[in-house]
């Protein structure tokens, strides 16, 4: 812990655009949560609702939406403190493995070609004809099979499994565990034995996607199973054969995309979605946590529910859902009047 | 790309039993969808809901189920097309690694014994007493633990584990990352402590069983968790301990299986179910994507929704379920109208 | 097998606290189930239902909570005869790899200590200033990064990834292909952007904790992810960052647990659970399979359902929700009946 990184005020709010209240020589070493912050820290305060931890908190600082008088110290003002936030945190980054270059406990098939500044750490494969651009970290226990491209500056971590002909873009993040191009799910019936579909496709993701943790990305039976520019998955998601992921859509963890969905841009799925296959969904297109999708969505649409229907459609069912013992007894009230109604009639007739 | 492999429409037809319209002797370097043929491709035309891509496509030629007109090239015609597609993505598989042998950078321990033409990778570790069959593929990072028992053909992809004790049939294709064996779930409580119970069971894994990526097949507890001939499952799926899966059954993505589930032969078992722990599904039962099984499925069943029920059952529950607010309205508007007629009649009386 | 371990059932009633009926000097070779046991076996009847099974059973001797006339040979009756087995099935685990020691295909870096007696296996990664504890087991495959902490008697699964900073309590063990601080999944959106926030937090898992297989326990964004002392998890379970897991607490394979979620102590958690973000869950919750939990559950609340609610409350519903064509049928035969009585009345007014 000797030498431990410091930044001043100043130098954040440049960093953030923002404008100090207090003193801008003040040193902070550190970003942390209003309830765990030390004095030495600098704090997040973008949520109202915390106002009350404010008052409590040991921080040094604050970063805000707007100047806070509840808070006795130090603040960094800025339009957008999220932002203003996550741009500070990447100071506190813990450093990364010293290690550099190519370890000899790893294997590099002779025909792969690796760019500038490559580390290639022990237990890694590369198999033939790999093409790795400059500056990609491959972790421990990483396979690269035949054929893969990995573009510059993408980050493979532990355990990875990237299978032959895939390609991989630039700024690219795998996270640990995750399997890339595995062989889609497919089989013909042929008289009661299941035979195997060869999936001769690929799998390709573009520049700037990040891949959670332990996810399985199936490669196309014919084609590509494509996750474009600017894609954010979170862990232990399934995307089957031939699926399209439009750019900059967001996808939360254990999310099953079935084959040949295609999904547009801007896109928002929840955690545990099920998305049958097929499917079509349009851009910016919100799909809630738990749904299961067998129909196609319109872009800028926001569904819920099993089967997905419009969220707030969805919203009014689920209360009804629970009230469907209060909706059965007001049935049978409602037949015994009815009944009672009837025989007074007649009785009367 | 120098090399590429071509067959001629002939071969094809010969391979696939089907027969040539057009120039036999015409050569395709590859089989891909409508949309992406070239015209050096062959496309599969098996659903007739593409007839007008047909007209578009520039394929050089068709695998169809009866002859199409609307198509100007060469065809072949088969009977069952979806079939000989398989068979013809089988002539375009990419070439696996070059590599064969046992690589002198995997650890095998002295006691095991490897059949004939045994490929195992870099980073491939091997413990006692095991035994692996003539022409199994270990790829890198694949973990077999003692006294493992793997067949003839059996392929391996990275990462895979294998723990102690389990046995995995002949032509079997374990996908990357998938764990075999790790301990089954169980404890017993014992004065507010959950005490392990030692999970001492095994897993049997029969002939011609394809898993999916990043899956979990827990041992038994005490007996044998088994997946018998010719299952299929997708990827990130969970068995648990002392679960039975029948002959040719299949098994879709992100569903688990609880102990002691036996699921018969020939199931069909969609992404995301849920199956309760010592249920037990009949043989060519169908189960419906992100159902939840709590009870015993008889044979043919066909079942979907959570709790599950009949199919037919669940399509009308769940179309009335998002009829709900209606169905509510209806009946406050029943309750106004009884009201109404009670005073009627009351005032009347 | 030669060599096999035997135990007499003196042995083993004094391991269990309990007390032989027969021969005390009888000897058995395995702890099986009542279908698959030999003469050689012992075997566990704690479950009434089976008494049909004890009369037919092969096994040698049983281990029950009272005494059993039905079966004809040796018997130990324990007051737990659960724990009784549990106990029993940890006298025949499977010897583990004999290998000791630290094995030269493995990495450490030169600035991490290692405790006594550590076994580190071929293909296992250490990176810098981490520090292993007495006994720790690290097999093939694992991953452990930079300045992580290991406490003594841990066992690391193969394929398990440990990213740096996490810290691992003593007593744990963390099953095959497992990811411990992957990074959380958050981002700001910043003009059609989606900004990493970078994930300095770490994972901090206690004392006795057991992960099972291919599971994902995010780093905190911030502050830390914590799992508790005791606490038991199953396969495929998605834990999000800055979650924490409450003493002794139990859930079960597949669970998705998003950021910020408090769980109490003694929290059983079903199979396919989601939990929305900043929920919180009282001591002794229970949560049954599949809920989709988005308020928080008070102590020792029983809750099951999407949206989750009180476990009777979603029995009654499930139960009328299969019956929903019914009320369905009811309801538009009051509004013909009470058409009729609207007629009647109108046509005699």
């Amino acid at each position: 812990m000797e030498g431990k990184r410091t930044h001043t005020l100043d130098e954040i709010a440049a960093l953030v655009g923002g404008r100090v209240i207090g003193d801008g020589a003040f040193r902070v070493s550190g970003i942390r949560s209003l309830e765990e912050a030390t004095k030495e820290d600098i704090s997040p305060f973008t949520d109202r609702r915390y106002l009350g931890v404010v008052q409590t908190t040991c921080a040094g600082a604050l970063i805000v939406g707007k100047e806070t008088p509840a808070f006795p110290r130090h603040q960094i003002v800025a339009d957008r403190p999220d932002l203003a936030c996550a741009k500070t945190a990447g100071l506190f980054i813990p450093q990364a493995s010293g290690f550099e270059g190519i370890h000899g406990q790893s294997f590099i098939h002779e025909s792969s070609r690796l760019g500038r500044d490559v580390t290639v750490h022990p237990g890694v494969y590369v198999g033939e004809d790999s093409v790795i651009g400059d500056r990609v970290v491959l972790y421990p226990g990483v396979f690269v099979g035949d054929r893969v491209r990995i573009g510059d500056e993408t980050v493979v971590h532990p355990n990875v499994s990237i299978l032959h002909d895939c390609s991989v873009g630039k700024a690219v993040i795998l996270h640990a565990g995750t399997v890339i191009g595995a062989d889609g799910f497919g089989f013909v019936r042929d008289g009661g034995r299941s035979v195997k579909i060869p999936q001769i496709g690929t799998v390709r993701i573009d520049d700037g996607v990040e891949v959670g943790a332990n996810c399985a990305i199936d490669r196309g039976a014919l084609g590509t199973t494509w996750i474009k520019r600017g894609v954010k998955m979170d862990n232990l998601i399934q995307i089957a054969h031939n699926v399209v992921v439009g750019e900059g859509t967001i996808i939360v963890a254990q999310t099953g995309v079935s084959g040949s969905v295609e999904i547009g841009r801007g896109v928002v799925v929840g955690g545990q979605v099920g998305i049958g296959d097929h499917v079509s969904v349009g851009d910016r297109a919100m799909i809630g946590s738990q749904s299961g999708v067998a129909k196609s969505i319109e872009s800028g649409e926001m569904v819920s529910g099993t089967p997905a229907v419009p969220h707030r459609l969805w919203l009014k069912t689920s209360r009804l859902l629970t009230r469907l013992p209060v909706l059965n007894d007001r049935v049978r009230s409602l037949e015994k009047k009815v009944d009672a109604l009837v025989r007074r009639l007649d009785g009367r007739a």
